[in-house]
């Protein structure tokens, strides 16, 4: 992997564990490992733009690592941003992401909003269906079967389509916010997906004859220019006064704080920048083990 | 009124009964006379290109009636789409829009997917807020009043911001998804009313010198053409191929069948293009008085 690549996804994983989202931290570093080892996940993409407008761009990834061609294209979309006011593109054939927030805090470092989503082959059941036909991520089932509770019954079906609530059975989710996230699901794979030529829940969804042998995924990443619509300065005042304003509200007797998106990700950065970042042993072992498997020397602090 | 503004507004409005949605029909007439009395709404406008670029644009609106100023901003947006790809375009300080498929519908005619959405003062709470501070469309809750049915605990707070099952006593509504309804209702405040120096939450949630005397609401339109990332008629198969395999898919047994966005709206235009719209006496009425008020003649075959 070239070194540049490589330093672009370690910065991916650490970003996401210093905020507390392990999930999407460094102990993806096995599956990672085992995906290149399998064809999954090309080391040495041949990523092009296969399409650029003053405003778009289309980017065939190569099944590359997402955090290079995903960086990539968001700098790229940043520089249209400035001359059009929005950069919008699509990536297809881009393999797992990690955190997407760091491309959209991308955006926000340089007084812009950027917007990032990504479509998946078919893990949730529409509404009715006892199937998966849209795509979600059903993180929180991965902590209920950690920590062996079971999960209300609204949020997953068992392999038969029936609403389950033991976490092991659990095999296609069901849509956050009922018909509305289903909808909104299926809105994504026709802004990115089929807007790319490259479907991701039809060939899954019924018998297909170019069903793809290999998981990838693709993406929607944009970048809009504060400064071509209002004062960037003044924006910012306008945001934490927006959130000054809700915090602000009388809270729910159960409520310690009324929270705004990042909130909790923020008050972790702070603690493990300052205390370090713990990491379950199982994760340890497999990092030591994929740095042996790779005649890599540990920091001599590890060693 | 222009009458070609008279014309959109008309159209915007029977197109949603034609569909069934009559909750931004005909009905909002004498709402909207009421409005233009107390001059919350503009019926001369004088609307503003503000800002336009390639890509962009930011029109004031000027208390315009929302039909008329968005579909002038979403047909310029889509001439900007034909030639960079992308039209992103904002309004501020607008009126009733009436349906928003209406927009993203002019934009599926031309082969570009459309995206529109809105925001206003706040009438969601927060997560663990007693009072409202996000903003977001509680249509099902006027449904249960005129029912005269409870509503599920989720849905809202009363006026102490303690959940109730009454919709009568309802007075903010509790965002839909937990959390995620939530920061998604603060995100669009950020990419529309804080994107054009209006914000709309915070003038309400604390004590604001600056808090409007009179309603009035921001607006995001954009069309992104099809073209420009692949063969739309490719597109259009990709979608109904999309749409089969959901269709297909194993039912739960309550439901008759696996709807997507839009299949209860076509069929009820193709009942009512036949069969007519059904309206309640009350509304009939209402319109019969405001077209007295202004002296039109009713057609032959209702005088």
């Amino acid at each position: 992997m070239a070194s540049i690549d490589a330093g672009i996804e370690a910065d991916v994983l650490i970003w996401a564990n210093v905020r507390g989202v392990d999930s999407h931290g460094v102990q993806l570093l096995s599956m990672y490992i085992d995906n290149v080892e399998q064809g999954t996940m090309n080391c040495r993409p041949d990523v092009e733009v296969v399409q650029e407008s003053a405003a778009t761009m289309l980017v065939e990834a190569d099944r590359s690592f997402g955090p290079p061609v995903t960086v990539f294209t968001m700098n790229r979309l940043m520089e249209k941003a400035k001359q059009t006011g929005i950069g919008w593109g699509l990536i297809r054939n881009l393999t797992h992401q990690g955190a997407m927030a760091y491309y959209t805090e991308l955006a926000a470092r340089r007084d812009m909003a950027g917007i990032a989503f990504v479509c998946n082959p078919p893990n949730m059941a529409p509404t009715g269906a006892r199937k998966a036909g849209v795509h979600n991520s059903p993180l929180a089932i991965g902590v209920a079967q950690d920590k062996r509770i079971s999960i209300p019954e609204e949020w997953a079906l068992d392999e038969n389509g029936d609403p389950t609530t033991d976490p092991d059975l659990a095999k296609y989710v069901r849509p956050f916010g009922g018909y509305k996230g289903y909808g909104m699901a299926l809105m994504f794979e026709t802004l990115s997906s089929l807007m790319m030529g490259r479907p991701l829940l039809s060939p899954w969804t019924h018998e297909h004859e170019d069903r793809p042998s290999m998981y990838s995924q693709n993406s929607v990443v944009a970048a809009i220019d504060i400064a071509t619509f209002t004062d960037p300065e003044q924006y910012k005042k306008d945001v934490d006064d927006t959130i000054a304003g809700i915090k602000g509200l009388p809270r729910q007797d159960e409520a310690k704080e009324i929270m705004v998106p990042g909130d909790p990700e923020k008050a972790t950065e702070k603690d493990r920048l300052t205390n370090g970042i713990p990491l379950p042993v199982g994760t340890v072992e497999k990092i030591f083990a994929a740095a042996k498997q790779f005649s890599l020397d540990l920091p001599p602090e590890l060693a």
